[in-house]
Order: structure tokens, then sequence, then C-alpha cells
């Protein structure tokens, strides 16, 4: 098998998570870098207007990113263009300007503006209050702005500074109103830094999920359904059911019940829960007969959430202390009515699949069960190769009017989840604002390889439901007792959990998610009797196993299975079959040689019982 | 233990299909019962004046179960009455009066209804067309009658004749109208044929999915959810994911690709597939922002079919012959309008779960495709223990305007369902007008052990909706060719199916369907641990066994079981701990006695693999 093996170029990318990486100052949180990407931006426009006499400058703002400037010019810059400009702004950086603030009244700001002739200018200015900042670099030119800057040019690292893309912008982002170019460009303390996030935006550029999405083939999306609402290939599907499969085994295990209730329901049971009155901006239009029925509300909605549904399940008999803690779970299938800017690939769907469950629950089991679902979330992330996360504590803003239920309540839910949190011991912090309108919630945040953060799992403590449905149990007492719910979901969207997995794990699913695990290639049509046979030993063992039956050569053969990274190659000629091997070539160790068929098939045994590699 | 048999009585409703019965004739089809019914409806009217001289007749029809008549009286009718009254009637029957015909024109009678004083027959009379007919029994009593009748009330048979409830109608069905006392009545040529009807009514009473529904817990409906959507408890959606398991099973060895959709679409999807056009009535409403989107129809729909979707998921890639046939499956729910008047358990609902498959196939390929499919409905309904079937060859009614495509086309559908059928030599009879809007359809109608009939499994031939949707393959010679489609649902809807499952087996499933497979009863709570061990063995073999922890004494823990229809019980004391062993009673073969418990794993083994008895 030599001969195959020049072809078989270590392409993979799959992902070493114990690779130490640059950590990034965010803007947000570093003067430094606001200083330098404020005086990065006037020094590009400085540079700008060197070279573009007729453009006008508008507003150029810091981003988490970097920085943008907004030009009116008669013709877009190019590519070109952008190299000419970053010339020029390390000469101006060369010239160690002094950066100067000077302070004014708006008329003596006013008087200044008109004397240059700059309209935009004069527009910004009306919108600031006294006293009005201008800032020069040297006294060469100066803008309106509030800073803060750093003292000298000098201070600026040419080569930690990148001009990045050119794109049409509206002034003042309405489309009424002058076609802008907007520059894009980064600054960092050091070109290192600046390395590291251009890596980081490549990798995140390879990595995007809807792009891999549509090369893996997972799923789709068109135009003729409706945004935000993705439709799954064979390849997507199976790995959304692997995904339920792997939650409901181990759900099985701890005692959950399924479940399974419709997509929609009467107005009247969100009116009971609430979601009507709190939610009802998030949920689809209402489905009445005519309009007549439409003003009594009396038509039916599309469930944003499962929660009326299961309490309906728990309300149908008279439940004892004895059936509690009840856990009923569903893969919920539920739409939201997000505005349609607002969607983009899996992470922001109109129509997603949560992995639902709702604890009923008495009093005292109530710190108990919480631990335990705080338990299977781990176990969950375990198994998925989610490691880095930290624990958000999501509360109540009590100055806003969006929750429903007493302080009492409220303070009564938010300490049980402070409980299970310092019982635990886990890193967390508080986000205000960030509950359900129902109740407090511990959302689990996942910072990626790439830094940035996901939210995930959820789990949220509820006394208000309940009440609301007038939820009961039979104490062993025989009195009639209100049980508490909690509500969870390890995955929280089954959607956007798989766009994040694509993204982390680069398209390289771990084996047992794969949805094409090995793929067989015979080195001529001969071996493909033998290759089958081979694949069928695989099926009996659960395997998810192709041969390719293109009949295509075998360098075309190869390149097609790294294209659909799948984890396990096995390659076929005459030398195998004659051993009763085959030779193998993971994504993940890379080429293995000739292994025994029967070596393979245990590998493959315990490589899925462990959820590990091969 | 053998102070437990006597308990152990044996109540098991397991039904024996192979048990022959006494076919009914149905009147629709009876000349003779047709006489029968309308006659004894008249002697039951005279009945009724004799006992009750103010009481005026209205209509008295025949139905498929018997007739009833319609009586303006002051009082409602009781219990006791209908027992005067058939005593009455047997009276009458043994006067053996001549039923006698009498042909004359409106006038004569009106005369002769005006004589007689009764309103009702008044606006009867105005309804028919001249020549008008009486019908006399004896020289006694008359009515407005159509025929046909018996000669004489001799040939009535009180033993073959039953009174059997009252209920309120109103004249004309019209709720503004006069409240009428219904009596509903049965008459059959023999006491037996009364006998077996009045055996399989109260079989079918028992055997009520509705009423079974909710004893074995299975699933629920509520008020506030909405009319025909039900919501599946824990044992209802074991029982649902068994059989989406059982035929994922069967359709991955056969080749079907699993794909999820969306429940909804834009509006727009449904206007190219023409379900806006031809079956928007019976669809729910549209979900739109405002009124001007709904004018512009540019809102969302719940979809009533999986089709358009699944060719969404074809159409995303140029096809090649290569890849067809190609057959995507999924379990999708759909939602249609039923209206609430129609609703009725769970044979028709509002929201229900089709096992769709749509099947992309070349002309070519689709005779051979289409016998495959067939072969895999008959093998879903052997393993369901569904016998008694026939197929219903659902055309379209010429004559009518709903539906697509043209006459060619259709053609060339049916005459592939004739061919397949032919081929397949199967008892079938034509359905004019049945077909789906889009095509033709195979249905399979299946007759139960009550001789109720129920439609299953349906396969449909499809030349329009690749046409409208421009569907293509790349052929063998480059050129670019249209595929056939095939729809098709073995199950049809999963939730009438269960219905219909629940009633044939008079909720005693079979053991690989039962939701709790096996109950292990410990006669006092020492062999609880023996029990747990027992069931934890069971538990590795994948069987649904519940140890009862309830305390109670032997006798409620038989009870409890037998009430729940579990297909094994196991009662565990200390003879059984001794020996290791089981005793065991079955639903189906009932008491068993004392058997190993690796003998009752080995047998369960089977049982399961073979979807056959314990």
């Amino acid at each position: 098998m030599s001969q195959v093996k020049p072809s078989l170029a270590s392409n993979a990318t799959g992902l070493d998570t114990a690779a130490p990486i640059l950590r990034l100052p965010k803007t947000s949180e570093s003067e430094t870098l606001k200083k330098i990407r404020h005086t990065t931006s006037h020094v590009m426009a400085m540079a700008v207007q060197k070279l573009f006499p007729k453009a006008q400058v508008t507003i150029g703002p810091w981003t988490e990113q970097g920085f943008y400037y907004d030009f009116d010019t008669p013709e877009a810059f190019t590519e070109q263009d952008l190299k000419a400009i970053k010339k020029e702004m390390v000469k101006i950086i060369h010239k160690q300007l002094p950066i100067t603030c000077e302070v004014m009244s708006r008329a003596d700001a006013e008087q200044r503006i008109r004397a240059l002739g700059e309209p935009y200018k004069l527009e910004i200015l009306a919108g600031l209050k006294e006293p009005i900042t201008l800032y020069h670099l040297g006294d060469l030119w100066w803008d309106l702005c509030a800073g803060p800057h750093v003292e000298t040019t000098a201070q600026l690292n040419p080569k930690a500074i990148a001009l990045e893309s050119v794109a049409g912008a509206y002034w003042r982002g309405d489309e009424t109103k002058a076609q802008l170019q907007r520059i894009y460009g980064t600054a960092w303390e050091t070109p290192e830094q600046l390395a590291e996030y251009q890596r980081r935006k490549e990798e995140s550029l390879k990595r995007d999920h809807r792009k891999l999405g549509k090369e893996l083939g997972l799923f789709l999306f068109t135009d003729i359904v409706g945004p935000g609402l993705p439709l799954w290939t064979p390849k997507g599907t199976i790995l959304r059911s692997t995904l339920e499969d792997f939650l409901k085994q181990e759900q099985t295990q701890r005692g959950y019940l399924p479940v399974v209730t419709p997509h929609i329901a009467r107005v009247d049971l969100f009116k009971m829960s609430g979601h009507w009155q709190k939610y009802s901006e998030d949920m689809f239009p209402m489905m009445a007969e005519n309009e007549a029925e439409r003003l009594r509300e009396q038509g039916f909605v599309m469930k944003p959430m499962n929660c009326p549904f299961h309490i309906q399940i728990y309300k149908n008999e008279l439940r004892s202390y004895k059936e509690l803690p009840m856990r009923l779970a569903e893969f919920g299938t539920v739409y939201r009515y997000e505005q349609s800017g607002e969607l983009g690939g899996l992470t922001r769907v109109r129509g997603f699949t949560v992995d639902d469950s709702h604890l009923f629950v008495t009093p005292d089991q109530l710190d108990a069960e919480f631990l335990n679902v705080v338990d299977l979330i781990l176990e969950v992330f375990k198994c998925l190769q989610l490691k880095n996360f930290k624990a958000r504590l999501s509360f109540r803003d009590p100055t806003s009017d969006k929750y429903i239920g007493t302080d009492e309540v409220w303070e009564k839910s938010q300490n049980a989840i402070r409980r299970a949190v310092e019982k635990l011991g886990m890193e967390h912090f508080e986000g205000i604002g960030e509950a359900a309108f129902y109740g407090p919630k511990l959302d689990f945040i996942f910072t990626d390889v790439l830094e940035r953060e996901w939210q995930l799992g959820t789990v949220q403590v509820d006394y208000n439901l309940p009440e609301r449905f007038d939820l009961e149990y039979v104490a062993e007492d025989g009195s009639r007792q209100r049980p508490v719910m909690i509500h969870r979901a390890p995955f929280g969207s089954l959607e956007r959990l798989i766009g994040i997995l694509i993204e982390q794990y680069a398209g390289d699913f771990p084996l047992w998610l794969a949805p094409e695990q090995v793929r067989l290639l015979a080195v001529s049509e001969d071996f493909l009797p033998f290759c089958e046979d081979v694949a069928n030993q695989m099926r009996s063992l659960g395997v998810r196993v192709l041969v390719d039956q293109s009949g295509d050569r075998l360098g075309k053969l190869i390149r097609n299975s790294e294209k659909a990274k799948i984890p396990v190659m096995a390659v076929v000629g005459a030398k195998e079959v004659e051993a009763n091997a085959l030779n193998i070539r993971t994504r993940k160790s890379g080429e293995l040689g000739e292994l025994q068929v029967t070596d393979v098939l245990a590998r493959l045994k315990t490589a899925l019982a462990e959820r590990g590699d091969f």
C-alpha cells in the first residue's frame, strides 16, 4: 500500500484543546486598547484625507475587534487604496505626533468646523454636550472626539495595526441618507496580539458552522420555507438523533420519564402561564379563523416553551408525594418569532428543539434534585468534550416589570440557586436581568477555543408556575401541598448546540457523533466484496460505515473522504485482503497503517462504548 | 405460593383473533334489513302513540346500527317507558298486521294529515315529491313513508328487536326549533344476529380507546390546550417510540434516509405545492404579523403534509441517477384544521405524526420501488398482528376540480398503482374521488375484530409535485430528467394507529409494544431486594420492568397489575427466592406457575426479538 501514502497528507484540522493560547484583551475591558484604537482610527482618517482630499470624515468608533471609520468619498476604496493608506499611516506614526486635547464651547467648535467645510462634523456637533473636546494629531489634523487617546503616535506599533476591509454603510445607518465608505481596521498592543487575533479570525472563518454545515451536508435553509427554519439532511439528522439518544440514555438512567406534547395550544394556555402577557412579542402571531376570533384572542399559538404542556400532564391526575420527584422530559420543538435580521445559521433560529425537562419536586427535594440536574449537565459537557465553562446566576432585575411573581418567591428561588452553586464550588458570576420571566436561572457559559462565549445548558427554579396552575400533591400527612418546578435543558437548543459543536470541533466530530464514522476505500473494484463484508461486520456493531462505490481512482476517494471529514478511513488493496487487514488513517491520530480487521472491530467497539477516539 | 392463586382469576381480555364470528349484514347492503327496520320503527311509533297519546311522530329512518324515531312529547321517556313500549310493540307484532301502501296526491295526503292534527307531518309532506306514499299497519296506524316494508308484522321477530336508548334531538337538527325525544332501537333477522350485535356493541365500549387510553394512562386531552391535540404521558410516549423505533429499524435496513423538517413554512411553499389552492380549508389559519401581511399572504402556516419540505431537501443539490431511489423519511408531525365537531379520541385529531417518506425515483425504478414499499407495509402489518385488510385504489374523480395536474399524468399514476396491485394479486376495489389532490393512492383498509373498517397505510404515485417544483436528476447519459415521487406511510397517522391498536388488542398490547412489560410483585417487602436484582437482569436485556414498591398487600398488587394489563406478572415469595424462580402469570397464556429466573430471561429475550408472546 506504499503507493498511496504520499496522498495521505496530514491536513486534519483536528483540535488540540490542550494547546496554550495567547489571551487577548477586550477593548471594553482595557483602557490601553481603547486609547490605541481611538488614536489609530484618527491616524487612519488623517491618512485618508491626505491621500483623498475630497473624503469627509464622519464617525470612527472602537469595536471589540478593532475600529472603523466612515468616509464620504466620491469613489469606493480599493484593496490597493488600503495598502496606500496603511503606508501613509506608518509615516504619520513615525512622525511621533503628540495627541492633545482642546476644550471649547459649542460656538467655537462650530466656527472651527465651518472653517474646515465639513458638514458631517456639524451634524455630529449638534448631538454633543458641552464642553466640546477636539483631539489634535500634532498640528496637522484634528477631529471631534471624546477620547481617550495615547499621548503620542510613537506609542502606536505599526506592526500591531492592520486595515482589514471596506464596506458600504449609510450615514446614521439610515438607508435614505448618504452612502458612505467604511474602512475596518484593527490595532493591538503588540504584533503578537495582532497575529493571534488574525489567526483566530482565519480559524473562525474556517470553523464557521454555516460554511461547514453546507460543505458537510448537514442542514440547509431555503427562502421559500423561511428564515431561521433549518431543514436537516440525512447526515444532520443522524447527528441530531445521536445527540438525542445519548441524552435520552443518560436521562432514563436517572429516572426521567419521556412525554410528547403538541406544538400549538389555545391562547388561553399561555395566558394562564403568563407567556401571553410577558413573552408574546417573542411568539409567532396567533392563528385565528377570523377577525372576531382574533379580537377575542380565541385562536391558537405556537409554543415558545414546553413548560405549560408538561404542567398539563402533571395536572392530569392527583399526584402523591410518592410520585415525586416527577421528571418529565421531551425533545420539544418550540417556535420563537426572532426578528429576521437577528437570524444567523443555527445559533439564532425561529424553530428549535429544546432538550427540555420539568421536574416537579417537594420543597424538601429541591436542593438535592437541583444538584442532580447540575451533575447531569456536567456529565453531558464532559462527553461532548466541552471543558471551558463558567456559571452565570441569571437573576431578576428588580426594577423591571417583565417578571411574574412576588419578591418573596423570587428571593426563595434565587437563594436555592446560590446554595447549589456554593455547594458545587463552581466559578460563577451574577447576570442581573437575565432571568426567565417566571424564575431565575443557572446558565452555563461555554468559552470555545477561540475565546468566544456561548450560552449552553440552563437550570431554573420556579415557584411561580406551580402557583399559577394551582399544582398540588398529596403529602405524607394527607395534606395538599404545592410542588416546586425545576426547568432544565443541558443542551439548551439542539440546533445551537450543533452549531457550536461544529465550530468547536471544526467539523471534525468525535467518532461517536460523526454521521459517517468509517469509510472503506477499495484500491480497485476487485476489492469491493471484501470491503462490503468488513462493512457488514462493522454494521453489526452499530458502526455507521460506507463503502465508497463511486469507482473513482484511489486519490480521489481519499480526497473525498478527507473533505467529508470521515474520522476513520480504511484503504483496501491486495495486500490487505491477503492479510485480512485494513490500512487505517484517522483524522485524529493520522496514519495508523495496517491493522487486522479483528483489531479494527475491537477498537471501534471500545471507542464507541467510551465515546472516545479510535 | 398457593395462597395467591385464587386471586389470579382469569380475567384477561386477550383477543383470540382465530375465533369465528357471526357475520352481520349491513342495512345499506340488505333489502331485508331495510324492510325490517323501517317496519319496526313504525311499530314502535304506533306503540308510543298508543301509550302516550300526546306524542307526535316526526321522522324515523333506518341506520347502519338499527333505526330511530323522533317524537314531540311533553315529557322525556324513561327507561321504564322503553320497557312498556317494547311490550306494546310485541303485542302489535303478534296481531300479524298486514303492511299496505297507499298512493295519493299531495292534496289528499294533506287532507288526511289535517284530520289527524299532526303539524310535523305537514312539514314533512312539504318536502316530498308526488306521488305521496302512506304505509298502513293494518288499519290501526299509518305514517308518511317511502318504504320499503315487510308484508306483515308477523315477519318481525320480537326476540330480534331491542330498544336501546333515549336522547334529545332538535327538529330538523336545528337548535332554534322544538326539542324532540329520540328513541334508538335495533332490529335484526334473527335473535342470533341481535345477540351478536349486542356483544359487539358491548365489546366496542370495552375496547373504546378513549376509555382505555385514560384507564391505562396513555394520553390526555385538555380544554385549555385545545380539542384534537393529544398530550402523551410517559407510558403513551414509550408506546409511540417503540412503534417509531420498530419502523425506523425496518426502514434503515431498506435504505431509507432520515430527515427532520420544520412544522411551519411561508405560505409561498404551499402555493408552489398547490396546497394553498387546493387544501387550505384543511389548514390552520395563517400566522401574519398584521393585516397588510395577511392580505399579501406573506405569513407562515403550519404544515398539513411533509412533502414540500422533503422536496426542498431533494432540491438542495443537483442529484445524480446514482443517488436514486432516494428515500427520505421523517416522523413528521402535521397539523390539520379539522372541525371541532369531527374530533374524537385519537382517530381524528388536529395534530398527528405521519410516518412519512418520499421516494424520488427514476421512471424505470417506479414499479419495483412501489412493490418494495407495499412489501414493507405488509411486513409492518404482520408485525402488528393486523391480518384482515384489503386494498383500495383511491383514484381521482374526473368530474371534480379539486385536483392538480393533467389527465395524462393522472392516467400514468393510476396505471402504475393498477399494475402493482395486479402483480401482487391483492384483493382490491376502486374508490373514486379518494385520491390526494396531487395523485392517486393505494390505501390499506383494515377490518378489525368487530368488523369495523379503518384506513391504515397508504402509498401514492406522484408526477405532479416533481413538475411543480421542477425536480431534476442527471441521467446516465448526462441529460436532465424528471424524477417520479412515491409518497408513503405504513402507519398513516401514528395517533390513529395507536387508537386502532388499543381497540384491536382491547388494551392488551403484545409484549414488545407494552409500555410496562413485566411487573414484579413481592409477597412481602423482605423479597424486594430479590425482585430488584431480577429486575436489573431484565433491564440489561432491554425489558421494561417495574418492581411494585407500593407496599400494598399481594391481592391489591395483583389487581393493580391486572388493571394495568401488564403482559407478564411475576410473584415472588420465600419459595421463589429459595429456588431462584418466579411465579409467572401472563395476560395471553394465563398461569404458567414457577419458572427459573434464567428461563424467564431466555423466554423474554426470544419473545422480544421475535415480537412474539412470552
